[in-house]
């Protein structure tokens, strides 16, 4: 597994998980390799048969037209036969439910890439240290892809960048290789930490942008708080052993500032709700769901408080989730109190 | 000029420069202090009475109030007369010209403070050095104020944090201490060089971003390029001698980001009609004015090629201005060819 021996592509990927994400990077892989079948596992069998008779998922989706070499089936096991490559894109908090049924049908020698973004709730655990409990896989045989990646542009083909992060750098270059397409590109990095906590963490961040636009205010707010949440983004990646320059590249402040600005993010659309004065109950019943970072934000507290690393925002946020902090006070008080003077050795 | 000895808030403070942003300056500076009076200076007559006696900007600050304490008068030596803190905020490329006539009315120890963002055309040289040359003041009488702020945002009172850099701790502090309004935070820093460079760089990023919108690209395309936008920022600003923490900081990250957000920016309002497909003349004439980063973005690069800093966004950018890149080859220009791997020791 070193960069003198590339590796060919697969001939068969698996990607489990036919939600949004899941089915754009299937898109993506199969544009990226005509050769390459791409087998996408639904839960539900009529999603399934959509996808490989209509080469639609129109529910997520809409009209956007998935490649030939894309196939679904409701059947793990056959989707997961003689696969190289086993993309895993099912909802966070659901993860560790569903691996010991699949763990049988993983090929061996298998690569497993997290697409996911949250921490699990009661364990505080990386969806990449998930993967390792439950698969028992070595480091080198778990990848993470995260970066600026709204799935609803990618499916649009509009050019987008990423960061396929593996311990082993050959296996990343292997992984970015397979998703290669003219208008998605892949960087590498060893950096499996930063990464994911870049991808975690913004969530977090863009609820605290929603409420700020919620309450009308404006992008002087909004850019001091896309600024200090990388910063305490930043702090917590490198107490837990990721680098500061992956969280000030494509992984932490690109993804951070594509989800802050977009209205197609759900965390995003989440705290803009809260901040026209939504319960959260209410915003759960309005968004037909809940956005994950409502879930992730009390485990990346209770992981910055293990590590006493000071998130301001992140604690706010978590308040304003629990109750405790109206959100006319989140701005102000992310403004005026729990700013620290700007990293000055003058200061 | 220690931490020591605190320096009360001036009885009465120049602004010089009547535009958006030196006429909101001066609201934060009346607001911060009601005893202090604040004189602004107009070079048209007729703008200085309606300040006085309507206390209305209207041309740039429609119906926004000035308080009482503002007067403003087109006799630059009364508005200098008795100011310990000069405020300079015309456009950047008129501050040598103007400067020599009025260095008699400066008071004998005022400190000039610099809102202006641009590199000087011809000399390279930073407001702040512009001001050193012409003035033949010590480099503690001189500081430079920027961040995340966007006047009409705050003439609205939205809240909003900013820096303050001054190679003397204590008088930047003694600034701060005249600008702190309700909704308006300035925090402290000595990075000067870094300050300033943020906010020049982020006008010629931001006209990067704003071609990428008008050729309808997405948020993903976007948050690479001022992800990209800030590493070749920081390579700039720390070759010339600033800190990469500033860059990290409202001053670089949080101004980019909410230039390139905002509809209110020219530079990005110009950005998007070069992308639409407008020359460089027509864009002129729609806006009524040239953007700064249009003046600045060949003297940001020539600045940067003598210090053989890599710029690749900033020198599309001026490929563009100057017809030697369609504005549709840009973006795939920007995310497929210049952009290095991430910075990945692995790499």
């Amino acid at each position: 597994m070193s960069d003198a021996s590339p590796r060919a592509v697969p001939a068969k990927i698996a990607v489990l998980g036919s939600g949004s994400w899941g089915t754009t990077f299937a898109k993506v892989l199969a544009d990226a390799s005509p050769a390459t079948h791409v087998a996408l596992w639904s839960r539900r069998a009529e999603v399934a048969v959509e996808i490989t008779e209509r080469h639609r998922n129109s529910r997520y989706l809409g009209d956007t037209r998935l490649p030939g070499n894309v196939t679904a089936s409701d059947d793990v096991a056959a989707v997961l036969a003689d696969s190289a490559l086993v993309i895993l894109a099912v909802p966070a908090q659901t993860l560790r439910g569903q691996l010991p049924a699949w763990r049988a049908s993983i090929p061996e020698n298998a690569v497993v890439v997290s697409l996911m973004k949250g921490l699990e709730v009661g364990t505080d655990a990386r969806m990449s240290e998930v993967i390792a409990e439950e698969l028992a896989l070595p480091a080198d045989r778990i990848a993470v892809l995260s970066g600026p990646n709204l799935a609803l542009e990618i499916a649009r083909e509009e050019p987008t960048a990423s960061v396929v992060a593996c311990p082993d750098h050959g296996t990343a270059a292997w992984i970015a290789a397979a998703c290669t397409a003219s208008y998605f590109r892949p960087y590498t990095s060893t950096d499996v930490i930063g990464v994911e906590i870049g991808g975690i963490v913004k969530n977090v961040i863009a609820l605290a942008v929603g409420i700020c636009e919620g309450r009308s205010m404006g992008d002087n707010t909004k850019a001091s708080v896309i600024t200090r949440g990388l910063a305490e983004t930043t702090r917590l990646a490198v107490a837990l052993g990721g680098r500061p320059e992956t969280m000030a590249g494509l992984a932490g402040m690109g993804d951070l500032i594509a989800t802050c600005s977009s209205a197609l993010s759900r965390n995003h659309t989440a705290g803009r709700l809260l901040g026209q004065g939504l319960t959260l109950d209410q915003v759960t019943v309005r968004m037909n769901q809940t956005a994950e970072g409502i879930k992730s934000a009390r485990a990346v507290l209770d992981s910055a408080t293990k590590l006493d690393v000071d998130m301001p925002i992140t604690a706010a946020v978590v308040a304003v989730l629990q109750g405790q902090l109206a959100v006319d006070d989140l701005g102000a008080r992310l403004l005026a109190r729990n700013l620290k003077p700007e990293g000055d050795p003058a200061q």
